[in-house]
């Protein structure tokens, strides 16, 4: 059977919307560098926050450069105790409009910040504020327009001598996850099928790959699917959540090849003995033709979102219940 | 009817352990100001973690003291890249052998971290490795250990001019939670009677309640009553989660009395339309005898902890199903 609503000239066409813009991103980076900063800021809202938590993450782990990220809603108030002046601050969201995101981004300017937003519209509210901007328009995954930045950043500052060749391979990622879509259709159509109707499922995920178990349950399996999650970390797992676990609870683990790899295995090595409904994702499970193998821990939030991506298109064919379809979001004030 | 559990005097004999170590626990915090720090950090796991995590969200409200609060198995990990020998770590672990909190403390050392432990067990592993010890024994609240030592660190650099006497009137906070635990109490046994049997309980929280929503469903709903939740920050709760209200869905809303309960406020008035199963649990509701308004904002935590204990000395005599029942955890190796 074909893949459902699959189309592999558009994933394609999307990443070279982004690629293209190396040379401009690149020079956003640079220009940051040159000016120098006391504090890098990841703030935006719900699933965007998600998608940039694991670049605060990487420049953890990769440097001692400054960096905090931080919920927009929360920045506002008071969250944060390390802006200055001197502070960059990165920002997205899609529409460009989201409300606390913009709220955000007005407070920080008055507070002097640098704003950089990465937005899916051109024109929008957020680049009228933002003293850089890139528009990614249908471009995707958005998260290489911040390899591209963060990548160049951490190089400039002597923290990942190897971003040159990493940037170059990145021309392939569009191309890579395409692939990793084709190599994962069939389990996550599989998945779909058996646990569509499960009343309550466990998500569990660790460190660059926390974001998307947190994300993916909540923005895509609770907001566009109205199915129950429940999502933890995997070293979190052990204070409390495993005593859910009987044989029929329905339970999904993402593993990271990131550095907190150590605490998903020991999840997996748990949870197969206590439920027969546990669903392992890999990102190591897949190919990523024309990526070194050196950069694959760098990758694993695009590559899990490549595959959690078929469960969504195969979910939405099997329940007839449209990824669209919404009771209240953006559909009442609140 | 009586209230379930519940002793008075042996909830006064508590406070009145940790509150006579008050000079002792003010001296360690002088002792820090005095050498000087460039991080307070604080790391643990599960339920403590989410015990600690008031204190760094305090501090970054109430001052510019570097702070950062991080799970130990993920900061050993390299999740925290500010580290360095002027760092002061607070750890807590009631046993004072928690695997994780202790592997933290170890590797901290190496960093020559100064290492300040707050345990239920006197002579435990983690206050061999530690350079100031409060043990608390049967001592309760643990939190107001915290409060002595961080409102005292917070005042010696200029940021909490009131605290001598709120910590005069901290004298009483056993007293007043003792009183809101009367308040409480019919409230709680009539929620525990109408939800004890629901099959998903969504809880909300922000800010300074956002730890006790995540550990109080996780630690106690999940770990020792086997009932199944999710818990979501006020903030996130409109960016998926709001998509699963219905009518009979049963969801748990925390109003903070700290600086997001607008947040808080915005769920309460959006889930109030859309669900008849929603309680709501305000830390305003209930009357602190002894202690002053204006010290309200800090104590939203230890307040609601009191609350929600009427909640799981119902529910554990409603159901059958003790508190202290575990199906795994500390009885098998994981």
């Amino acid at each position: 059977m074909d893949m459902v609503n699959f189309d592999e000239r558009q994933i394609l066409a999307n990443g070279e919307i982004i690629y293209r813009q190396r040379a401009e991103i690149e020079a956003i980076a640079d220009s940051i560098c040159d000016v120098g900063f006391d504090l890098l800021l990841f703030t935006s809202s719900g699933g965007s926050q998600a998608m940039l938590d694991p670049f605060a993450f990487y420049i953890r782990h990769a440097s001692r450069l400054p960096v905090e990220n931080i919920l927009s809603a929360e920045l506002l108030l008071g969250g944060c105790n390390r802006i200055t002046n001197r502070t960059v601050a990165f920002l997205t969201s899609k529409s460009g409009d989201t409300a606390e995101t913009l709220k955000a981004a007005r407070w920080l300017k008055t507070q002097g910040v640098r704003l950089v937003s990465v937005v899916g519209q051109a024109d929008s509210p957020l680049e009228k504020l933002s003293s850089d901007t890139v528009v990614y328009g249908s471009g995707r995954p958005q998260e290489l327009v911040f390899y591209l930045l963060i990548g160049r950043i951490l190089h400039r500052s002597g923290c990942f001598a190897e971003y040159p060749r990493f940037a170059d391979e990145l021309k392939n990622l569009a191309f890579a996850l395409a692939q990793v879509r084709k190599q994962a259709d069939a389990k996550c159509r599989q998945y779909a099928l058996d646990y569509c109707r499960e009343p309550y499922n466990i998500w569990i995920g660790s460190g660059d790959l926390w974001p998307t178990a947190y994300s993916y349950s909540m923005c895509v399996l609770e907001e566009s699917q109205w199915i129950r999650t429940k999502s933890v970390s995997s070293p979190e797992f052990f204070h409390g959540t495993l005593e859910l676990l009987e044989k029929d609870v329905c339970t999904t683990l993402l593993l990271t090849e990131g550095p907190t790899r150590a605490l998903d295995e020991r999840v997996r090595e748990f949870a197969a003995r206590h439920t027969q409904k546990l669903t392992c994702f890999d990102t190591r499970d897949y190919e990523l033709p024309g990526i070194s193998p050196e950069f694959r821990p760098w990758l694993s939030p695009v590559v899990m979102a490549a595959v959690l991506q078929r469960i969504s298109k195969n979910l939405e064919q099997i329940t007839g219940h449209s990824l669209d379809i919404r009771r209240y979001y953006r559909k009442e004030s609140y």
